[in-house]
């Protein structure tokens, strides 16, 4: 199965795409067959019209190519034949005929052996009509050295940008062609798949399994080969094109051509690979991870080494509005600085503003200095380490029955920070930003990092001279900001904002633990919305309190034994 | 398999290959994991110091997202966490202190619970230190209508589009973030995908069919599907859409996004159904098929659309240098216009130049006004239809023993073109050029294409004035060009070359039939080289002649028994 429609519908589906979503133009030939053409080319009125123009085009089945590679400084038309087949030469004379002015156009002919005749009489035909015609083969395939007629492959787009940007120069035909014919007899071309393709409405051929050398018309690879991943891939390859014997001294351009199937990460692993084993220094223009000239889906890629001649290197790195040209790039070595030099330790005093004055006398977190708020703090802890089986348990009906375990984890790092002296209320908005940092670092889960989301804000509340109760209250709704749960999702808010509620309106500790008790009795009731227990399908937990929503509980239980008790 | 190293090392590997061909900086934080952002930008030295700073990330996976995305008129920044798992908080605060100057910063995070609580952290911490930051979550998932928290998907794209634009036009944060979160809210995504994701090093996971309304991570689709190719999935995809639902009376911005295991063809043709499905005028701006959100190489795509309200069309409009943004198109209507208006009987006379002075009184090609070479032409027609099975017969040993067949249904369409009175050599350019086009169209094969070429370029060349040797010469120089082979490589060349040699050193048509006769028995010796045997792996055809060399073998024959017998 594929997203295709039909094989006999698939060029005009692909060619229907192409000519709405670009400028591009489609010339109907008296057989019915495509030609693709630059939009407003005429020649005889187009500004261009003294450009050699450049035609290129094959069968189907390599898009982008060619009606992807039309643009200025590329292609003036395409020519796409049937799936995998050569177009008739009727098409290819109309292409010529639509776009070739007195300065003559140049044939880009893939070596076999279909487009090598039907360009080819398209060619001479053409002459005998009167106009300029020069054709350039591109037989770029090292897979299978002792044949005379090797294939073209994705070097091709190379000799297109080559020739197109002679063109764009105002090159006379006969420079266009002898610039294209050197590009052309410089590239080397090796690809390697892992899976050939697979026609439309036809099932993958499993009896191929990876191949060095392939073709793009799913004939079989030069020789089977065994490879592990990316490393031994690009390795099989360019031991195979020898990049040795193409450097003339000056580095390579590396054009690393996506056949059709690769994943856009498989496409960097290869990219990176073939940077690697080159040698960076070695490359003087990398192309891609690029589709220039798929296969259909075929899950491999080719590599095209080239020489980098001064013309070749001024032609891939003039600028081209072909859709689908990559841009060639000189590679840099990796920029990396490090970070902003502060320690996890100490980002925030260093940036933070003051804590503030303390505003409001009456809060529970006003500002301590006998130690009563961090012995309350480290009774909290406890309780908590105490509860880890019977909050781990009640977790176990909805989650992975690890609520226990996170929140003794995160109690167990503010308590050592505690004990170390690390933590300490003098400041109060200090020492929640602290606690914070323990709770991001040493708590884990979800749990862990909203606790350290409201213990975060509602320091920056106290410093910014909110009271106690306020700040509470900022650390709760950044904590459903981000969080994104309301109260009666079944979550710690349904402990927290009564909590919070109470403390608001005036109300004391001891009243804030017993609202949070009860707002945590009273997730008993609820279906879950948030968390995890909002992905079990259908999941009821009615009769079962939050763990979440408990331990908040026992958490004001506990401060508030130690304040008010 | 796949080409990747192994999981643990694919972000390093992706990494490494997009810093070396980007112009990205890399920015190790203090935990070792990466943050990557636009080289040069310095808060506080750069030029874009007074905008506002936009920053995204995400577990890895999608690429090009998030990194792609990084450059003018997008992201300042972006933050990759490891495979599907969201960065940590501290590689985000990272970010926000790297990049963020007095204008502030805007996070874009896409609605998963590891994106919403790291990145809200990394806010509320960075806040904390003194930066102005704001949040936007995308959510744009419709797969799951009752879900009170819809997945982020490549909606996501277009939020990164448009704070980008806005950032660089020189909104104020609060202007970026209402911004963006008006854009995030208009959008509506769904994907369908036929194969689930491969993650690196794992097999396939066959358990699982098509499915619509999938997930980025792998997690199963909301509902399994029964499609049958293209027109089936985008049908199911915009059902699910409801397009009508979403268009304001202004159309649509239409996102198509390959997941990632799309080929290229397959792109195209979903673009087609995707115009086709929706129709064009509703299409206010097309963006892709473009891989923009991926998920590895899920073979699955996904559109994302909007209504055109005129703050999206702005920023889509906008220029970007990030590498990965694809600009939006308005669709035109397929533009098409017909050929030259050349009927195909009839392009020869109406450009190709006279058919100049005959310039060798002694050749046979000969001015002829009594039907003698009509008659010759005749005869040999009648000649290679008599030898069909002969040749097929020598052809049966090296191909598919259609020689015969093929040279007989050449013979027959130039001998009816002779009955028809639709042929004649008081022209002898014209002539032979009529000849060549009815070799073209009736013979079929390679044969009849170079046959075709034989006689257009010989044709051209007695218009220019040359000898009846001359042009046989020119045609066979052509011929050669075009068809690759030689002398030797047993093929019709190993009759025609000997023919011509005899026929430019002056010597009359019995001689040169004898010399074509002599040069067929010749390829009973010879290995194939060119044409359809070279393929024939270890071939030996040895004490077989060439079908085609035999076929010209008698055609020479054939008309010196008509002109000199």
């Amino acid at each position: 199965m594929a997203f295709y429609n039909s094989r006999e519908t698939l060029v005009d589906d692909m060619l229907s795409a192409l000519l709405q979503t670009t400028e591009l133009e489609h010339l109907a030939t008296s057989e019915g067959t495509a030609v693709v053409i630059r939009a407003g080319h005429e020649p005889g009125t187009d500004p261009g019209d003294d450009q050699v123009a450049v035609i290129s085009g094959g069968g189907s089945g390599h898009e982008p190519a060619h009606v992807g590679f039309i643009g200025e400084g590329m292609l003036t038309a395409a020519v796409p034949g049937s799936l995998f087949a050569s177009p008739p030469v009727s098409a290819v004379l109309e292409a010529i005929r639509s776009v070739t002015g007195p300065a003559g156009c140049l044939l880009i002919i893939k070596n076999y052996t279909g487009d090598r005749l039907n360009f080819g009489l398209a060619a001479e035909r053409a002459r005998q009509e009167g106009y300029a015609v020069e054709t350039v083969l591109v037989s770029d395939d090292v897979a299978l050295p002792e044949i005379d007629q090797p294939r073209g492959l994705a070097g091709t787009v190379l000799v297109h940008k080559t020739a197109g940007h002679l063109a764009a120069s105002g090159a006379s035909l006969e420079e266009v062609a002898s610039g294209a014919r050197r590009v052309a007899q410089s590239l080397s071309t090796i690809g390697l798949s892992l899976r050939a393709a697979r026609l439309p409405g036809a099932s993958t051929d499993t009896s191929r399994g990876a191949e060095l050398g392939l073709g793009i018309h799913n004939e079989p690879g030069a020789q089977p080969v065994e490879v592990q991943g990316a490393s031994d891939a690009v390795a099989a390859v360019l031991s195979a094109v020898a990049p040795e014997t193409i450097d003339e001294g000056s580095g390579l351009v590396v054009l690393l051509n996506d056949l059709g199937g690769c994943s856009p990460q498989e496409g960097l692993v290869l990219a990176h690979e073939v940077i690697r084993q080159l040698g960076q220094q070695r490359i003087s223009r990398f192309i891609g991870p690029v589709r220039a000239m798929s296969s259909l889906d075929m899950h491999g890629f080719s590599v095209t080494l080239a020489p980098a001649r001064p013309d070749l290197l001024e032609a891939v790195d003039a600028p081209s509005s072909a859709p689908a040209w990559v841009p060639a790039v000189a590679l840099t070595p990796p920029r990396r600085r490090s970070g902003g030099g502060q320690s996890p330790e100490t980002p925030d005093e260093s940036r933070s503003e003051g804590p503030g004055e303390d505003s409001d006398g009456n809060s529970v977190w006003q500002v301590s200095t006998d130690g009563r708020l961090e012995a309350a703090a480290d009774n909290a802890c406890a309780a908590l380490i105490a509860a880890q089986e019977e909050l781990d348990e009640l977790d176990r009906v909805a989650g992975d029955a690890d609520a226990g375990t996170t929140f003794s984890a995160g109690a167990a790092s503010v308590s050592a920070l505690l004990q170390d002296g690390g933590l300490g209320f003098a400041d109060p908005a200090a020492g929640l930003a602290r606690m914070a940092r323990a709770l991001e670092t040493g708590m884990g889960g979800s749990s862990g990092v909203l606790l350290a989301i409201l213990a975060t804000a509602a320091s920056r509340a106290l410093a910014e001279g909110s009271s106690g109760a306020e700040a509470l209250g900022a650390g709760i709704a950044s904590m459903q900001h981000h969080g994104g749960a309301s109260e009666g999702d079944r979550t710690m808010l349904d402990a927290l904002i009564p909590a919070h509620r109470v403390l608001a309106s005036g109300g004391g500790l001891t009243e804030a633990a017993d609202a949070a008790a009860q707002g945590a009795r009273g997730t008993a009731e609820l279906e879950a919305k948030a968390g995890r227990a909002a992905y079990v399908p259908g999941y009821k937990a009615r009769d079962t309190q939050d763990a979440g929503a408990v331990a908040i509980a026992k958490l004001f239980r506990a401060l508030s034994d130690s304040l008010e008790g």
